[in-house]
């Protein structure tokens, strides 16, 4: 095994302690430094969010990334012509590393808060949660706009919108993709993509100076690496247009040449599902709708029943039964009571939680905690899924517990039973070719991502000073009636916007950095009350800890802690009349910490309370 | 362990929800079910650490994997026959997702703790943290035994002990690959494996029913597929010889066909190095010494220039220098005042950090915090590593840092630049074929990957009786003169021990719960001033809570959490002579719990303290 082999005693370890508390290496036998969470990504040097954002000229175009530019996630940009804004998308990220407890990571909206009166609408372009999870966290916030979107994107938004009977109702328009919408004064048209949910969509805004184009997220369907007939056709609409700007899906174009076709994955399931004689558990995303359609119908088609576990599966199957996407007998479905009374081979159990999410079916399943079904030796799992980084273990875990149990696994390393639902390189390269866009900014990804996509665009004949990599805030615009592009040096307002239980806002640095510290090194309160004439203690400090050290196997050294507060106080308080308590808890604060540290080597979080009774 | 972390005592620890207060699910709106961490596994079925394990019966052969069965890391195996122990390896693993906080995990020793009089000699296969790291931890709680290894392990051993100067001296025996060794009444052969790290080898255990074989990390060398002369001739050792009883490493025998040999990844790092125009940065492990030294070397052969950044880096390249292994004139070397002095096509910067972790010399370079090194638009950069499982998005900040400022990034998606330095699947079954084993057991890698490593072997001709996938402490056992194997239902204590600052232990679960914890919901802490006699609150209480809510923005919460305290309080402590406090306090913790929790959907660590004054 290769590992990061570190020698620990010339790490530095990140001060956390304050006061004049001087953090010092570790002298010896050290552990290495913590290194809970990679650093946030150091902030781009062009802007400020504190500078004003000059007005919209008229004849110009701004386009303002306010999320997913810097991340997988929280997809969401603002498009200003004249009066009118536009917003394209409004999605949530799931929390990273470095948010911990946190539910969800929403785009900043201040921009638009500020500018609500000019919201004319929001265009969706699919139903994942990338892009319309912060729809009830922020709707509210800029004004309920009318929201135009397909059918099948419209039902998932309004379904999640019962979830929330605080919020008023939503002005939901749904369109086809031929359709044109005017909005304020500007004019929108659709157009279909191939993703991995039905009624995905991208969004054309028509401007003097030409179409505005977004993507959405994407693939192209293709064999061997030749786009279909039906891409070809999707695509001729660009053929005598004038596009003046792409926006485009960045999240796979370092992925060299073209995805795993869906039809290859489809077929693959089509086998596993028609030859299985053993009972046959799936794993997949929720949101890979039309897989799972296609299972369903598959498992109907062979005479199999499919028991459906997991909530937003179970929904996301309503749905499209329910919008008549899926064409499948209510025979076809069991419920959990009626697995034993199929032979196995009959059996087909559909299941969210490939992503070893703790909670999800397949979890359970994995870990014994499932209600209704329990692996059997003999079991064909199959993982019909990737992994999202940050789940590898979660995902060996799941994969350690369902073999132990004498399952046999299939998953894409094994065969190919998952794809992407976005462009690889080669993808993407045929798509700038098609839309041939004057300028260009990537989309949905993470710094490096934009970059490559950048080079590409470049590589398809897009000058320098055409291509713009945004940052979330970005403000970005189009002059000289279509003919400049141009990044401001100023910045829409950017930093974190949590959603954390109940509430929802962007001023919760200080909380995250305590969870953080708190996850490392844990807490050390002590309690002491003062005689505020004489400034010496009542009784022996009481100290209260957690996540610091084992306390029952540490009497020694609380008793030592103890001493410590008792005398620091006393020495410090002695003589003062009244006693100065902000200065005896101080010195309280740097005796303890130093003298934790020396016996520990760690810092937990030290919080004196210091009562004079 | 459900032990009380608190005091003082009579305090009763909130088990995060209880008591009265039922946990609930959101009705609405709702944030997700926390999922922070992936839970562990199921645990084996069979066997109880609690049996005591019996006693050794004479003839048989005893072989207990203490760490490294169930993870990738703490490789650690201890071989009983007769009177004797033997010990293979000793490493250590870096913590995971669900043990915040932690330095290091150690295989539990306890069976040789119990034991430590039969125990005659530690092997080491070769220099990697995860074989050698938990020596300075283990090494005196199990007598010192003398330890054999080859010379560059040696070294590292022992330099790596340099930083524990409270411990005695090692007793370490340099060996060599045509060496026999006898300890106690048990001779230890050995043979040399390709790894990335030079003097690796297996260890071969002479018993009168045949060889016990450890292949210790491993690879082999390839040219399209056909393992190498050298490797042919390795293994034509076991041509002839009885294996009784093989144990290997199973890390990447989930990869199909061979892997990319590191000639290959080499001639690249050469070509790049070679024709680098703009300075080149390569990040790396310092445990792929290997390729480190023929990156010197190439440097050295087209007249470039290496600064070595990087504490781990440097001691490694010292340790081959010093042993005449690395062969480059010092003027190679350069510092890094020398950097500005050099046109930028004679620098390469060979850098620790391609995993993103925070204070390694490329991580630091990327953030603009490294002394020295600031990236120049132009730059090459290089990352010649896999990512480690848990650290993508670190690498990912690295990537997009780098890229950021100009840099370009060459890495193992774009080009071989980096190789594994363990076998593939087909390499596996070439490396059964050749040693042919009765009886065998994977080892190195989680529980799916030792699976896939025993269909291998049955794959290979063994029997589903003869092979034995093991758990941390299993005990397995060949008995009959070497015609069986069986498991034992007892197993060894496997139990986490730990690492976390100067502690070294394995009883800090609740520890690990707590900041847990304290990471998703923060702590709440209450402090109250009561009038023994009345029963009265002689002030407003106190609240001290960090990573919950912001503070600033909820002071309304805090009054009416201070409230709810009082009236808890009082309405507890009404008509009690004394006042019982414990039964106050839990009538706190669970009124405040029920209160925040519905506030603000968190669940922090209440905990109260009452105090009578």
């Amino acid at each position: 095994m290769t590992q990061p082999q570190k020698f620990p005693a010339g790490n530095r370890r990140p001060p956390h302690n304050r006061g004049g508390f001087k953090p010092r290496r570790p002298r010896h036998g050290g552990p290495r430094p913590h290194q809970p969470h990679p650093p946030r990504e150091v902030l781009p040097q062009n802007g400020s969010d504190e500078k004003p954002i000059p007005q919209l000229e008229q004849g110009n175009i701004r386009i303002v990334p306010l999320g997913g530019v810097e991340e997988i996630g929280r997809n969401m940009t603002a498009v200003e012509f004249g009066d009118d804004i536009i917003v394209i998308d409004c999605g949530f990220q799931f929390r990273e590393d470095d948010t911990p407890g946190i539910d969800y990571i929403l785009p900043n909206t201040k921009y638009l808060e500020d500018r609500r009166d000019k919201i004319r609408a929001m265009f969706i372009t699919h139903g994942h949660l990338d892009h319309i999870g912060g729809i009830p966290y922020i709707i509210d916030r800029i004004g309920y706009p009318p929201i135009y979107t397909r059918r099948l994107t419209s039902v998932m938004i309004k379904k999640r919108q019962e979830e929330f009977p605080n919020l008023k109702p939503l002005d939901i328009h749904e369109v086809e993709k031929d359709d044109s919408v005017r909005v304020g004064n500007i004019k929108v048209r659709f157009f279909s993509v191939t993703h991995t949910i039905p009624d995905s969509m991208g969004i054309l805004i028509e401007t003097p100076y030409g179409i505005i184009a977004f993507t959405g997220d994407l693939r192209l369907d293709h064999v061997d690496g030749i786009p279909t007939e039906r891409e070809e056709e999707q695509f001729s609409y660009f053929k005598d247009k004038k596009v003046l700007f792409l926006a485009a899906d960045s999240t796979n174009c370092e992925k060299p040449g073209f995805s795993i076709p869906e039809r290859v994955v489809q077929k693959n399931l089509d086998d596993i599902i028609e030859s299985a004689k053993s009972r046959l558990i799936i794993g997949t995303f929720s949101s890979q709708l039309e897989r799972i359609m296609r299972m369903l119908e598959t498992a109907e088609r062979v005479g199999k029943k499919v028991l459906v576990e997991g909530r937003s599966m179970k929904v996301n199957i309503e749905i499209v039964k329910h919008l008549g996407l899926l064409k499948v007998s209510e025979k076809t479905f069991i419920g959990s009571e009626q697995l034993e009374q199929l032979p196995d081979s009959k059996v087909v159990i559909l299941a969210t939680g490939a992503q070893g999410d703790e909670f999800a079916a397949l979890m359970r399943i994995a870990m014994k905690t499932h209600k209704y079904v329990k692996i059997k030796k003999g079991d064909t799992i199959v993982l019909s899924s990737s992994i999202v980084p940050g789940n590898e273990r979660a995902v060996q875990k799941l994969k350690d517990n369902l073999s132990r149990q004498g399952a046999k696994i299939i998953h894409r390393e094994t065969m190919d039973v998952h794809a992407s639902g976005h462009a690889n390189r080669d993808e993407t390269f045929w798509i700038h070719q098609k839309i041939n866009p004057r300028f260009f900014m990537p989309l949905h990804g993470y710094h490096y991502m934009l970059r490559v996509h950048a080079d590409i665009a470049k590589a398809c004949g897009r000058l320098e000073d055409d291509v713009v990599v945004p940052d979330n805030g970005a403000v970005i615009e189009i002059r000289e009636e279509g003919t400049r592009l141009v990044r401001l040096k100023e910045n829409a307002p950017a930093g974190l916007r949590l959603v954390d239980g109940f509430a929802i806002g962007d001023i919760q640095e200080v909380v995250i950095r305590d969870r953080t510290v708190l996850a490392q090194e844990g807490m050390f309160v002590i309690i002491a009350t003062v005689n505020p004439k004489t400034g010496k203690l009542r009784k022996s400090p009481d100290i209260i800890s957690r996540g610091f050290v084992y306390l029952r196997e540490s009497q020694e050294l609380l008793q030592q802690a103890r001493l410590i507060v008792k005398k620091t106080i006393e020495e410090s308080a002695h003589g003062q009349q009244p006693v100065n308590f902000d200065f005896v808890k101080n010195n309280v604060t740097d005796a303890v910490a130093r003298f934790l540290f020396e016996k520990t080597n760690k810092r937990p979080i030290v919080i004196p309370v210091v009562l004079g009774v």
